[in-house]
């Protein structure tokens, strides 16, 4: 029988945990706990509910729910002792049909991690998709995760666990996220297109106006008239733009979109997914015959990452007429320049300029994005409320002491570059931390030539340093520039730095922001605001229409820029439902 | 007239003063504070005492001293304004007779480094033989030290006047130091030899058994035998042995020397030192006919610095039953083993065994070094009698946390690898610190690829730390250790360390050291004890025989395997008289 959230929120609390019986595996002190937390207007709000009660059981317990799973393809499934939850999952994960080879793998790797962490290995097998990851992806991802730090991988099960239990509610009660699993689809299919010497090695790698990015180009032209856009062409720059008209054609339109291109053996999902999700909710549109009182237009960036030529933003640059004519002599690592490159596309370089979107014509901008660091994923919440895009300043530094004799010159009589560039490196931190949602990084460190038995003469730095607002960026820069100045000062070193690049913070306009939050509460999630410590094609926008963003948890900690990046169809699915209600929020306003 | 130090001891403090006029440039009050220091056993017991009055002036005083010097070929030398010292000096150092070139270049060093330093250069023109610096190593000198630290450039100044009042003092005494200049002259001409490569561009590296390294070899046998050695030989490794037989050509013997080959690019005192000063002492006893009750075996040791092959101190190794037969397989860059370049050298690898020394043949072992490091340098004094050989443990490590985007990840969330191995670095020198006689040294450190917006994901660095006894030492490692656990585990990231070194400490025999500490006290020169950072021939000896060293004073802060590396005809000359002194006390007490 299909479980509602009616008959959950109706039932009495033995009953409530009865019906959840199995989603947390053996287990029912999980239920116990988010029973008080009823009503659920949504079925997220249930698997929130359900999380917060984990997250707040206490480490005893939580480690007593690990400690309740099997081990994978371990003795208990061998001897069918498992739950039929977790027989189903192995099975369908081809676990209960391994290779010697493969079983004999799993037997050590489990043993391995169990001596190493002392609790059984958990992942979610059926994967982001919910389709069932392959043997060989368990395999590699157990591998992985053995090298974890135990802090992490604690939680790293707990998120497992959290995602089995979704998969198993999504089932019991019929739930299937389509616009997610379409999403998701999209990007898988999208990747399938990479540049050569990637592509052989199963490597996502799409930079500007290669062939492989000519036909992902292409292919979103095609996806987009599937969709039901009313216009849809490729600019000068190589943009794909879908127009979906509003009741009126000449309305004002609201303005969306990421980047198609990607950084070299990247993810994806960065860039593509805030072009899929209002894709999808166009498509759902055009299917449900609908106009709304404005029109929307999806731009996918051609460019954004500044891989093959030092163009970075080209694309969403274009649109606020950014686009610099001397880049059109930049040469590629083949010597192929910018203008051939483009001329051999077939985009018309004289047709750029037109590109400058008039701001009169559009309500605003806004853009999905994958978070591509660790907070919501942390957090265990699907998505984040962007308040703005840092502003960052990056310098490089060297400090210059004494070399010396490491035996040989007392402690007192050293004038050592590289000690002086560790206090810095724990200043930073310290600094940084105590802003709250500042960042502060020293990425590059080295004793150039440095010997053993040296005392480093000279070590170089990096340092990379970031916050929502201008000011705070520049206070932060101040103080970190000040300590410098006092720690070679007092340990007689000399320094030299520069600043390497410097960009404006963007916060989100309050009343988009606005938007976002109550689409999110409509979902039924919290409210979580966060800084968006990358840059994003939206930083472009902001510098002639109001805009504001919406992260989507990235899983593995957030990785990105990385083959790891990940997101699953749940998720995906709640960006989409995001975005929808904040497309009915714009619809029942008075349009301007 | 000749000044004498019975004239000096016997004047009226006025009168005193009025003697040392024009010593130290327009400064009475030096001499005005050093008169109550009288009476002056020895020349270089003055020399003392002057500069302990500069030492104890303060700060305001010191610099009035530097600024009552003249600039380089400046204004007041164009106008024939300097003191008659001045003139002289700067006369001789060809400064009056520039090219316009030079000229000029003088000028524009001048204004620049009087605006970074608010001073006046100041250089000993006559240079560390007395003899005068060419222009080309003046400009080159001025050019170097305008990089340095103010702090340590005032120093230098200092010390700089020292040493022109030295040279001063020792022209008005009438006081020449042969024996020193001989020694000076001897470095100087065994640096004529260098290997392929370096020879050319003017650098010294002398590595095991090439020409430069025979030719060295056949050298020294020249000159012990001028010197009046009884007995000169090349052993069967290739070091040089001299012996000066005693009365009794069969009483025991004073075993005493160094190495001389050399790092690359690499000094002339480093090694040689230890040899050219026995040589010169048995010069002044051959030359006054005078047999000791005891022989001097000085051993010229062919190999200390392990450049070559892998086999340091091979020389002094042999001497104590060391040489591993393993050794003769390993190749150099050239892929020629070291069993090929010794048979090709015309050495017979049959009769090592037999260089084992007997100990109960010898009286024990020293050595003379330079210190390679800046205490004395920094304390103005010539001479220190070093306590022991300090032990040491060497580690290579890596720290691994987890590399992620400097722009999304919050500070909290960070597994930053050089963040702990920054802490680990500021640790290091603050425990070191505590021992006041241990050192410890981080000369690797190094983020592996890393990248301006990515946190440090690994880190690796080294460790060197040492100290005078292997206790304190062990105590010194295993609290680093366990701080770089503790940092590690506080920081959640991993770490690995190897050790890749381990040498045990070689304390001074207390009746040899007492031995050095009476012959500097004979020279009325303060008793300076130090430790030895650096590994020396001694600790080979070390395992055998009772062992003490002495080491002088390098300029330059000391800076040695470089061809800064440099020391004084003046302090030559007190390693001499110590040496002397040290053979005096042998001679005076009853033989065994």
């Amino acid at each position: 029988m299909v479980l509602t959230l009616d008959r959950l929120n109706a039932a009495a609390p033995d009953e409530f945990v009865a019906l959840l019986d199995g989603i947390y595996e053996h287990s029912p002190w999980v239920a116990q706990a988010a029973a008080p937390m009823r009503p659920f207007r949504t079925l997220a709000q249930l698997k929130r509910a359900l999380v917060v009660a984990v997250r707040e059981a206490g480490r005893e317990r939580q480690l007593a729910l690990i400690r309740a799973h099997p081990e994978l393809a371990g003795k208990a499934a061998v001897a069918g002792e498992l739950t039929a939850e977790s027989t189903g999952e192995q099975s369908r994960a081809g676990l209960t049909h391994c290779t010697p080879e493969e079983f004999a793998r799993l037997q050590q790797l489990n043993a391995d991690y169990n001596a190493k962490f002392g609790w059984p290995f958990i992942l979610a097998v059926r994967g982001p998709r919910g389709t069932g990851l392959t043997r060989a992806e368990i395999i590699a991802t157990f591998e992985r995760r053995l090298a974890n730090h135990p802090d992490f991988e604690f939680a790293e099960c707990l998120r497992n666990i959290h995602r089995i239990a979704e998969i198993r509610l999504n089932d019991r009660f019929g739930f299937v996220p389509r616009q997610g699993e379409q999403v998701w689809d999209w990007a898988e299919q999208l990747a399938r297109h990479s540049d050569p010497g990637f592509a052989e090695q199963g490597q996502l790698t799409v930079t500007y106006l290669t062939a492989a990015h000519r036909a992902c180009a292409r292919q979103l032209e095609v996806w987009m008239r599937e969709c039901g856009f009313d216009e849809v062409h490729q600019d000068a720059v190589g943009n794909v733009v879908g127009r979906y008209h509003g009741t009126d054609p000449d309305a004002r339109m609201l303005l969306t979109g990421s980047h198609y291109d990607t950084v070299r053996n990247g993810g994806r999902y960065d860039g593509r997914l805030g072009i899929f999700v209002p894709m999808a909710c166009v498509q759902a549109l055009h299917r449900a015959g609908r106009r709304l009182p404005f029109g929307i237009e999806v731009v996918a960036f051609s460019e954004e990452e500044g891989q093959r030529y030092k163009a970075t933003f080209l694309g969403s640059g274009a649109l606020v007429g950014q686009f610099d004519m001397a880049w059109l002599d930049q040469t590629d690592a083949d010597g192929i320049t910018l203008h051939e490159a483009m001329t051999q596309a077939g985009l018309r370089i004289e047709d750029i300029p037109a590109l400058r979107r008039d701001p009169a014509r559009y309500l605003g901008f806004v853009e999905v994005h994958i978070e591509q660091g660790p907070v919501l994923d942390e957090l265990d919440l699907p998505l984040g409320v962007v308040t703005s895009i840092n502003g960052g300043v990056r310098y490089l530094g060297e400090i210059v002491g004494m070399a010396s004799h490491a035996g040989t010159t007392p402690m007192g009589s050293r004038r050592d570059a590289a000690a002086a560039a560790a206090e810095l490196c724990l200043y930073v931190e310290r600094r940084a931390a105590q802003d709250g949602d500042s960042v502060g990084t020293v990425g590059m460190l080295e004793v150039p030539g440095g010997s053993i038995n040296v005392v480093p003469g000279r070590c170089r730095f990096s340092l990379d340093l970031r916050a929502p607002n201008d000011a705070q960026r520049d206070r932060l820069a101040a103080d970190v520039l000040a300590e410098l100045a006092r720690i070679c000062e007092r340990r007689g070193v000399q320094y030299r730095i520069e600043e390497a690049m410097r960009a404006a913070a963007a916060p989100s306009a309050p009343p988009w922001q606005a938007r976002w939050e109550r689409a999110v509460e409509a979902l039924g999630l919290p409210v979580y605001r966060m800084p968006s410590g990358a840059g994003h094609d939206a930083m472009k926008l902001h510098e002639v229409m109001p805009q504001a963003m919406l992260f989507v948890r990235g899983g593995n900690a957030g990785i990105s820029h990385n083959p790891l990046e990940t997101i699953t169809a749940d998720d995906a699915q709640l960006c989409v439902d995001a975005y929808t209600q904040l497309l009915e929020q714009l619809a029942a306003e008075p349009q301007p």
